[in-house]
């Protein structure tokens, strides 16, 4: 083999209670990548293709991610790597991510000896962090393992893949504004009351315990954020309104996806998912802002060989 | 029926990781209570024994949360009880919760339309808040429904009964010192970094998947306080050393039980947590300090009719 294309998906991070921890994968949306061995070391970026990024491979989280792995196998071969950005730059639903993810998850399978999904969540990391300037995991394990993944530490670094109730649906509304990873990092408070963070805390535990039992209402009560969306709302239009209408449409619960721009609603059942992204897209619409609306399972599914 | 006597067991609050959200029952300690009902309204307490408390309704966990209860009932009937305290005051394994789980248990037997375990923890906390200061039911729960309890919020409030892994168990010790729940809430900032905020969630989250999940590694990793122990452990004399002398004698994890000054270590089987309570018991012999030490299960079993 010479040559594999491979594809990541897109990812929810954060989900309103496991800031840095917590993620989803999403169907059907993601980035495609061709890898082809060489025998000259490193990552050669050859293409990007929907998107306008850096083809210089330490400046682009594919590269880095890529050789972050290649450097730390001491591999005597490189990659060759074309990349189709299937997720809008800067949407808040993975793709930097996903380039990480399908990057490593390609390499790996040219290596005799493959890596575990949770090592190649690791240099995936390493990749995200040319994007949000800070080595988080939140959104490159969903997009290698599928599922809701959480990492209950980074000391040492650790994914679990938690289960996913069948009939959860999530509502994806991407509004066309921009919001720096960075910039939503640096809006957050450094301290925080303890109180919020016990409150969290339940937050995020209620929400696994759901999960393991497939207990939708403990779900909806516990995808609640009172840490960090308090501050990142402001820097999306008609938050509230669209929380509101979510939730009284049927939504379990809704947040911002990662750092947003774009936001989710989970629902149980495809119907209600569908009929609810009708309903934002129509709010959005008379808003007179341009969105654009996606509606997916919470998929099992992770990166794989096309 | 006009008479009965329950049991509640002694618990461990907060297991270093769910400040405020989460606790464990023990076998073999607790409070034991007969309750005789009575025509006249109110709660009576006729005697105590095993620990100096106050006699007054209102002044007394068990009374309040009683009380609580029967005047939320509407009820035309009242209690005469008398406590055994099984559980020696202010030792930090939910001594007082274990008299409010017992009373509103006892009630409930009497009751044409019994109350949830939930309810009764709700009225057992009105209880705890005569002891604690503030209402919080990390203790009562688990008194009640037995095994490890998460209570992910208090609006609405809520218990979740996880499950426990047979091999779990707990070493407990008590130094003869006393801890007023009071002052080691008051030694608690009010505010925390988000970073630790962070981490902790992941602790809680990553024990939550272990209990699922029967992973005593992950359970091991996630039983870690960055929060509330680094402040706390000033009250508890060698409490470094002592921690340190337990993980490197086997034991998953170590910590604070509630407020203090009991501590816990958790162990996997019976045989190590005993080899524990030695190696911890001749630790503080030899530093002249008094101490008790216990070994039970992690116990499924709540309060119960005796």
């Amino acid at each position: 083999m010479k040559e594999i294309t491979v594809f990541a998906p897109a990812t929810v991070a954060n989900v309103s209670c496991g800031f840095d921890v917590l993620g989803f994968a999403i169907d059907g949306i993601g980035d495609t990548m061709t890898l082809k061995k060489v025998s000259e070391k490193g990552i050669t970026i050859i293409a990007i293709e929907g998107a306008d990024l850096s083809l210089e491979t330490k400046k682009n989280v594919a590269g880095v991610a890529g050789l972050a792995m290649l450097e730390a196998l001491n591999a005597d071969f490189g990659f060759e790597i074309s990349i189709k950005k299937g997720i809008p730059l800067g949407s808040g639903i993975g793709g930097s991510a996903a380039s990480a993810a399908a990057v490593v998850f390609g390499i790996n399978q040219f290596l005799d000896e493959p890596l575990s999904l949770q090592e190649l969540a690791y240099f995936g990391m390493k990749g995200e962090a040319v994007a949000s300037g800070n080595e988080h995991a939140d959104n490159v394990a969903p997009s290698l393992f599928g599922g809701f993944t959480l990492i209950p530490g980074y000391d040492p670094f650790e994914v679990i893949s938690l289960p996913v109730p069948s009939e959860l649906y999530v509502t994806i509304i991407h509004p066309h504004i921009e919001i720096k990873t960075k910039e939503a990092r640096e809006i957050l408070p450094k301290y925080v009351s303890l109180k919020d963070a016990i409150t969290q805390s339940g937050n995020l535990a209620g929400l696994i315990s759901g999960l393991y039992t497939d207990n939708y209402e403990l779900i909806s009560r516990s995808v609640r954020d009172v840490l960090i969306e308090p501050h990142r709302k402001q820097l999306l239009p008609h938050f509230d309104s669209v929380k509101e209408l979510a939730l009284t449409n049927g939504a379990l619960a809704f947040g911002i996806s990662g750092s947003g721009p774009s936001m989710f609603a989970l629902c149980r059942g495809e119907l209600k998912a569908l009929e609810l992204e009708q309903h934002l897209t129509q709010f959005y619409q008379r808003k007179g802002l341009e969105i654009d609306g996606y509606v997916s399972k919470v998929s099992r599914n992770g990166s794989r060989i096309l």
